[in-house]
């Protein structure tokens, strides 16, 4: 070989050894089924470190024009077409693996498979409510008052004028919260408020706390954005504001995100004297907080519990949440309020992702808020979604007597359970969906403990103590696969 | 000064001087109003350069404990609360500046400020249609026809499987492109497509060619992700293809982004024998192409042009379309076809980001599509943006003679003009505004000779001509202006 990489090039060594390759094979020199030299023999034959041509090949290999195959070395894969000119098509498996968004878990993707199809699932495993909970009256009335020979254009990008004051106004009423149509911005769903604030407040290295467990773990959105992320336990209370002065003081942490009212998973609430703290230390250190939000309306006790954003003196909390888990998931309609700053700059990235929400459903809603209905609902919704928490904590009581241990929440929809013993969550999670039965395993949502997430507001009424009982079948089922294994 | 920075440790040393000033301002020792050292005097006694503590004393600013006032030095400027105990709410304006997603430019923004406004600007600027244009009556038939008694929980992320069946038989019908429903992604418009196709498919540093000019210079997605983007300059036939052979070589661009018909905003339409070529190089060189394909419904002569995707024999093309342009942008229902792979990782992506589309405009857009009156639809709509173009011409004729330069389009909604002698383009935008017209100044679609864009699909047809002879005016005094100006 007379060629040689020129290593005074600012081109990197391995590029120059891809390239030259990749000339050669695109001319036929290697044509396809060939090899390509051995690493250790092109390694001392252009004098360079075998690692090089290691990255060198791989490019190739990325490239789709070689594979490497164990055993036989570097071999040549190009095809040609019918004229017999050499042929590449793109290769999608390379681009699908390269991409800076991080996957989904198997288990989430699993999840989101059965989630809007038509399969027969017992789900135990979506934060949506069942049919009979929805408000289909309201929903009805909402859509039949439209025009449609409205403006269909584009809507303003920040949200529609007149839903952005009915959410403030029920800001207002429902959460205590002062806010203006100009401070609040329409997102789909509080996931894509999340996605928005990492995309235009964080940059990669910064560091951050979020709860453990947490709905954040099931997002690969913080890792995606290259963020360090610190755990604060949730414990009976909540997460205990003293470790984020510690988190602070390590790592410099810029955000703490937290659910504070009925938690996904736990059910907890973070207590008031915790809220307070967590206030204090936000501003002593100039921390920013995220309040995610979107359980407080479902209290089964009928005792409001103060939003963070309500108690917020200095602005230092961004404040997001959803008509998803009390009207409809699949209207799509959150919203965040925070400082006039935040706001656009969230609106300007929304313009970008997603040229701004679509118009009807904001329309919808925007009738939906205003009708005065929503406290009839929320009543009902509220009787509901206890009724199904008492369904399922009875159920589970008879299956799995006092195996199981939980805190039964005081709203939300999401009943966090410990099994015992050693148990596989792989397992356990595929002998259920064998069952017909799908959950949460709890290391999805961040847990290390043995932990499982059953989620009770969209299953019927009548079919929790089915589903609960071929749960425990899939738990016990497990067991005794286990026991049965030879040690 | 006893303390001094440890070299040895892994903490970088400005963070070790910023972290020891941090806690000494917490703790009181320099009140709020109080300097630090000086640049110079510190360096000196820490033993560090003085770009040492520059890094130090921005690490401070940027905690938003201390301001640099130009000859004062840098100044403590801390808050304290009622109760006497130091206080620093979070510094919004720094993350807002910190945040990893680039902000639109300027202009851009003030773009769309007005959108979705009530504002009565004559609007040039936005790629949408006039009231009259908008299929009402299709709108509300298919809106009517709602039961919304229907399932209201999250859709299928990857979008309503209807839709999707009709998606691909339109697909079929109109574009002569053969998709199934799992190879369809529902999307917020082409827009969201794009951004998806980005986060999943490419990484920062990867090159890529897109148009010049083009709709992808007016958003900052690609740059917000890091990549490196080539020009490939729009000619009457569109783009030359053997440039990509070049920019390949040069540069190994992974991806080309390509608006082949009615091209955004030039109106050209890339010529048969080019999008042959171009599907040829791609699958030689195994560079994936991205179709965004929002007009070819669109076409005045009623030709039909074949769309790169329909030419596709090796799936290299992934197509993007939207209902946009055609039917109403506000529902902001979009899609992608391309292959399997691909899907499901943009589907995953979507989870992320927003959680599937809203369910009711992908019901509106299900009926609609199937309901066989879009043919009707597309015959009116095509005449009334013929006519509009028409009007835009004879009154740009009519106002600017042959002072303005443009070829007339055969389909779409723009118009690329040029103007003659040299002009500054954000005066030119502001004093149309004034008149209350806004239009595209060409850089921001990447054009860096004197262009505007006229876009003439949303202004009503009597208003055109006062439209544009508003603009002509602002133009003309711009003129008068520089000629008047002291030399
Ligand atoms: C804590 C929390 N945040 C955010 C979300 C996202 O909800 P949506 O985007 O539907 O508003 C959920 C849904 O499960 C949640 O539990
Ligand atoms: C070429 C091109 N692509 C994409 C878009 C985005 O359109 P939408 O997201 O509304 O489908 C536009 C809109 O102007 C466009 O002209």
């Amino acid at each position: 070989m007379e060629w040689k990489p020129d290593k005074s090039l600012q081109v990197p060594v391995y590029i120059q050894i891809s390239d030259y390759f990749e000339t050669r094979i695109l001319n036929g020199e290697y044509p396809s089924g060939s090899s390509l030299p051995s690493e250790r023999a092109l390694a001392a034959l252009l004098d360079v470190n075998r690692s090089t041509i290691i990255s060198a090949y791989d490019q190739l290999n990325s490239l789709g024009i070689v594979k490497r195959v164990k055993g036989f070395g570097t071999v040549v894969t190009l095809q040609k077409n019918e004229e017999g000119n050499v042929k590449r098509v793109p290769n999608w498996e390379e681009y699908v693996k390269g991409g800076m968004r991080h996957l989904n878990d198997p288990i989430t993707r699993q999840i989101h498979k059965i989630v809007g199809t038509d399969k027969p699932y017992l789900n135990f495993a979506i934060g949506e409510l069942s049919p009979d909970l929805f408000p289909v009256k309201l929903m009805q009335e909402a859509h039949s008052q439209l025009e449609l020979s409205q403006y269909l254009g584009y809507e303003h990008i920040q949200g529609n004028l007149r839903l952005r004051e009915t959410i403030s106004e029920h800001l207002r009423q429902y959460r205590h919260i002062p806010s203006t149509a100009s401070s609040v911005l329409v997102t789909s769903g509080a996931q894509q408020a999340l996605q928005l604030i990492i995309q235009c407040l964080l940059q990669p290295g910064d560091a951050i706390a979020i709860e453990d467990p947490s709905y954040c773990y099931s997002l690969p959105i913080f890792h995606s954005a290259g963020l360090r992320t610190y755990r604060l336990p949730v414990e009976r209370n909540g997460i205990d504001p003293e470790q984020i002065v510690s988190l602070y003081k390590q790592h410099r942490i810029k955000m703490v995100f937290v659910n504070p009212i009925f938690h996904n998973p736990t059910g907890t609430t973070l207590s008031y004297e915790r809220r307070k703290r967590l206030l204090e230390i936000s501003t002593k250190y100039g921390i920013a907080i995220v309040e995610d939000d979107p359980y407080s309306l479902t209290s089964y006790d009928h005792d409001t519990r103060s939003t963070l954003k309500s108690m917020d003196q200095d602005g230092s909390v961004l404040y997001v949440s959803s008509l998803s888990k009390i009207v409809s998931s699949g209207l799509r309609i959150g919203w965040i309020t925070g400082p006039q700053s935040v706001i656009q700059r969230l609106t300007d990235a929304k313009q970008q992702l997603d040229f701004g929400h679509s118009n009807i459903p904001q329309w919808i809603a925007s009738q939906l808020l205003s009708s005065g209905e929503l406290d009839n609902h929320l009543t009902k919704l509220r009787t509901g979604l206890l009724s199904k928490l008492e369904l399922t904590v009875n159920a589970l009581r008879a299956e799995l007597g006092d195996e199981v241990r939980f805190q039964a929440p005081l709203g939300g929809i999401h009943l966090w359970c410990e099994l015992p013993g050693e148990w596989d969550e792989l397992k356990l999670f595929n002998l259920a969906i064998d069952n017909g039965v799908v959950f949460t395993p709890g290391s999805t949502l961040g847990s290390s403990s043995r932990r499982v997430r059953l989620t009770y507001s969209k299953v019927d009424d009548l079919l929790i103590p089915q589903g609960i009982r071929k749960f425990a079948e899939a738990f016990r089922s497990l067991n005794s696969a286990t026991a049965n294994k030879p040690r």
